[in-house]
């Protein structure tokens, strides 16, 4: 089984948020030269992206964008929901487990961490907040796979390291630091720092520009 | 003025997270030889982005980690603060507006706006939410330049229009849609469902694989 580049994967929920508007506004079928243009990607590009879900187009029509949808949803196994536990209940750690939008790509999260006494036995967004000491445990037990960790940047390695050891095999990892990956585990990490470091330093730049010319 | 590259730009807050880590620790000096090492980046890699600071490192010793600090920062433009709004106080936005973690990058969000009745005139985190509809009118009135956007994706591309018109020139986009670059407006697009489906793809692909090995 052929590998599936990470830009391909990266593409193929923004070629799905396009399709899904598109079929909001009843389109039947769509063309890879549509698609490419509306997403700013060359057209050989989204047709090389799409042939990664098995998925074929009809000749002068393009893509039936219903099948396209469910190709892409099930390449990427967001048709099966995904038990997943959260580690650490802060302020983005809460939003996480009150945002219904994850349902979608298949992401169930059935209970948090924290070690904070005030919030554990809580429930938070019909979620329980359970102690972290059980945190090893209850993966073993639960065997699930997949963590979203949302913890200070200094508990981050240590909490890895236990979650790995119990068996998890995903962690999208919020936390400001770089977790290394490991043989048998994925990790994605999220910086939200290193994307607002971009904006901050390309929209001085830009005024800085801007002053020189008057 | 050399124009620095996305993905130096994106690896500096990488070498600040770990160097505020080794200050912390009292670390006086760090080599770049280290820094590859922690970060599994290659060391002449990052000899090159470290350039973009300024700051010089001593021969034999390397850097001084606070000069190198105080280096990135100054580039990232994060010690100046920095007025923003933010747009949709749904789970996301609150969740933004109460995470004071992004002041340390200069983001100082002054204002909240939505369309519900509900939450206009409420204060979230000790931050008023105010009409969408007084939205342009404020980022002319108050000359502000930056703004979060965490609406849902189908009013993302005409908030994005208006609040260019009105004089926006950065957007940080959380919103689940592209929202395409304009001449002198720097946009940032964080995709969380596109973070979501590499872990997803590549942790059934794995199991897949382990249940073919048995």
């Amino acid at each position: 089984m052929e590998s599936v580049s990470l830009p391909t994967l990266r593409r193929l929920p923004k070629y799905l948020m396009l399709l899904q508007s598109l079929e909001q506004q009843r389109v039947i079928y769509v063309s890879t030269t549509l698609i490419a243009h509306e997403l700013g990607i060359e057209a050989i590009q989204v047709r090389k992206d799409l042939e990664v879900t098995g998925v074929v187009g009809k000749p002068k029509v393009g893509f039936v964008v219903s099948d396209l949808i469910q190709g892409i949803i099930r390449f990427l196994n967001w048709d099966n929901r995904r038990e997943a536990f959260l580690i650490g209940v802060g302020a983005l750690g809460s939003a996480i487990l009150g945002y219904q939008g994850f349902r979608e790509f298949g992401l169930d999260i059935i209970a948090g961490f924290d070690n904070d006494p005030r919030k554990i036995g809580k429930t938070i967004h019909g979620i329980e907040i359970l102690d972290i000491v059980k945190l090893g445990n209850l993966i073993e037990r639960m065997k699930v796979r997949l963590a979203v960790l949302t913890v200070p940047a200094a508990f981050a390695p240590e909490i890895a390291g236990i979650m790995i050891f119990s068996g998890i095999k995903a962690i999208w990892n919020f936390a400001p630091c770089h977790i290394k990956a490991r043989e048998g585990v994925v990790i994605e990490n999220v910086s939200l720092s290193q994307s607002l470091g971009v904006l901050t330093h390309r929209l001085s730049k830009m005024e800085q520009n801007y002053s020189e010319v008057i």
